[in-house]
């Protein structure tokens, strides 16, 4: 599955790190693997001391490792502080996708004429991108995506398949939206009159920051009155909801089937783990982290580690136990009485 | 992000609402705003008294509000019992969409010759309209929708960009299906014959009633044998998963991410918050709320708030606590035998 | 809405499932119902001792049943030791799908001409098949989808209306992707350099073995740098989310909601309930069941039922109960206390 775009040799790869390199600079590089099972065209890295076992056995090309390892490694190494970001920046060398845009309009897109669209942009086949839209250079709009009426989607931004931008979006520089994602749909905003719901139109919309990446079948819902503001270098998994003006600061990273109810502000440099809830009208501030399936519902003021539930067993000591949490508070009630009974006797 | 789709002053805001109005009528209104942010050429309105500090500065053009705070307004004031209500009506008047939408079929649509269309239609770029379909007077399908054979969509109702209604689904007046969202899926049915499964057909179809909101990437599954019937004026936030034979009362609300298992029926005037779960084949009457992330596995007879979990704490808290939980039992039987031995003591 | 799709008998269902049969083998069969309300020309079918009472009163034209209940049907009887597959048998001929797919490649379909498309292959309208993909027989791919470049679909499969698969996806034979759902997004991953996030390009693929369904909305994603690994008869809900590297074992099957991180590992033959999550890089071996909601953290290594959580219950109560859980360490700390006091005194 991982084949590179182009020839690459160890040469290329050290000079792409900027590290140095001793071997054979001119060996073909056809891919990256693990440790483990790296071929001698492939080269691997370690990241973790938990595959330093897998160090020793490696047949990779090269390994991308910390120089404190260095001296475990049977083959040639490339010498490198953080390896991880070392292998995130090679993994672009061999992303088979950016070779195959082909700039232009597929004939069988559809794109407003009062559209503006930049230099080096690929509008691929079946794509609609309606009235007032202005696209930035080398934009790609995968097969089927649509883009609204007067959205904005800055350069070297991505729209993977059927993506839907909505109308009066604005889409930072170098975005990733991958398929299934719904990035302005409207608010969950209804006035109640007694007896049924009236619909607040959203008259709000969405930005989205810079190199922020959306992952599939999430969705970002446009603002009631404001924007929903999502900040640069935002990470944002699959099946996530994020809510009417809700703001994410910058380099936060939401993990799959999270969700952020209305107005909630989270800060800068939070993670949501997966499946984890915050409630509307809240203030998370920066540095949070919440731990996966967790329910907030207050705003959180320290930075932190925060959690919520209980962990798995088996289902016959949990039921023993669910039953017992709703004695609860009687339990504690019935604890303190003894407490005071027993002082009483001292 | 707000703005009016046509000129429209304080008179007509005012003549809209059926609210008196004392001041200059011809004051232009271009937008809605909150108290704070409102610029003399918007409209805001207090809804909640935390916002009666931001009442006393506001610039707005006019505020909506209740006459019990008439006196605090220091701008024309339109007095109204339900502000809230008064801003879900004023709102519409400044959606930009539907000043877009142009009736006819956009030549890059495909529609079945078998197709019925009503007056006023409007099928938008790339969409498809399978045969037998029936759609009503003033129906707008979104660039990217597809509906499939047999459908039927009731007058003015809206399909958002890339919508998938599947084949013999029925749907009422005035629904709005934001994008991505998808109704008449298969359910989740399977007979196991030991050591594998057996797909059954989902023969059923999906009704919704008038006036259903569906939020972005959601979906409705079809039934098994009879239909999953959502009834009027529900409506149904982002990430939501209705499974096949649920049934949904009228002017119930599902918040996002919550997720309604195969077979239960949930009553009129219910709510359920974000992320919330029910089990399969259970009923919860009319006028239930769970809160949020709760898990209901039992049916509910009695209208009240209703939940589960436990609230968030610091992780390191967090984990004392819920090693406890396991122990749960074990506390609850200690603590009894120590009540029996004391008061065997007494 | 459950019609035949062409005319059957009483003969023919018998016929279809392999069993005896007595009675006007020449009665007309519509459709499928329950017990209560199959009409005279509908076949209805007894899976669960709960629903006896239907039995005696049916009017149905003939009756799936364990030989065990034949003597309390008032109707014609096709005896089968698990009538519940036997229903899913039936249900395959009522299906009004397969009549209507219309071989050949729709003209507003957009082919690469570098695609393999086997026999009797169905391109609907306005789909998109990408550069080197390959599709086998008959299958058959929805309005609106697209198939992304090098991509092989086996036969007999089909995409509903608006399904993306991704580039590079490698697709089994008799596989049903539902509306919405997306086959190969990037997975999650990032390296941070202390103050911002570097995308690793997800460069693995997909592979979906034979018979498995993913439900509307759901997501499976891309591998890192293996592939993410979907086993045989493996079925997935709606609003699923398979994140890059996880393998699921033959014949598992995930209900609505539920999620699965990074690099986990789950085995053959078990049943994750709606809403339940797994964390990442754990295993799960054979034969698990986790039931809806509960969240697993740590690999499970013994077949069986495993949950998390606290049953709902009346807010009132809940709100002193979870009070109660964030003292739980602190509750039991001080019973042991009292236990030891008690010792001491006895």
């Amino acid at each position: 599955m991982t084949h590179a775009s182009h020839d690459l040799t160890l040469a290329d790869i050290a000079r792409h790190l900027n590290v140095a390199f001793e071997g054979d600079g001119k060996q073909p590089v056809r891919g990256l693997a693990t440790l483990k099972e790296a071929q001698s065209d492939q080269v691997a890295f370690l990241a973790n001391r938990a595959y330093l076992k897998d160090l020793v056995a490696t047949r990779a090309a090269a390994v991308l490792l910390h120089p404190e390892h260095a001296e475990s490694c049977p083959v040639p190494r490339l010498e490198i502080d953080n390896p991880y970001l070392g292998y995130a920046q090679l993994s672009q060398l061999f992303d088979p996708l950016p070779a195959r845009d082909v700039p232009g309009i597929h004939p069988s897109a559809v794109v407003a004429a009062s559209a503006s669209l930049g230099e080096g942009v690929s509008i691929q086949a079946n794509a609609v991108v309606e009235e007032g839209v202005v696209l930035g250079e080398h934009v790609v709009v995968g097969a089927g995506s649509v883009i609204g009426a007067d959205s904005v989607v800055g350069d070297h931004s991505r729209l993977h398949a059927n993506v839907t931008v909505c109308h009066g979006v604005v889409i930072g520089q170098r975005v990733i939206l991958q398929s299934g994602c719904v990035i302005g749909g409207d608010g969950f905003g209804f006035a109640h009159d007694g007896s049924r719901w009236h619909k607040i139109a959203q008259l709000g919309g969405v930005v989205l920051g810079d190199d922020v990446e959306v992952g599939s079948c999430s969705n970002i819902d446009r603002g009631a009155l404001g924007d929903t503001v999502i900040g640069n270098d935002v990470k944002i998994d699959s099946q996530v909801q994020i809510a009417h003006n809700v703001t994410v600061g910058d380099h936060s990273a939401l993990a799959g089937c999270s969700g952020i109810a209305g107005s909630t502000h989270v800060g800068q440099h939070c993670m949501l783990g997966g499946g984890a809830g915050l409630a509307g009208h809240i203030t998370i501030c920066d540095g949070v982290q919440i731990t996966g399936m967790s329910l907030v519902t207050n705003s959180i003021h320290k930075p932190g580690v925060y959690s919520s539930g209980t962990g798995a067993m088996s289902n016959a000591q949990w039921r023993k136990n669910a039953v017992r949490f709703k004695q609860l508070d009687d339990i504690a009630n019935r604890l303190s009485r003894l407490e005071k009974n027993h002082r009483g006797q001292m």
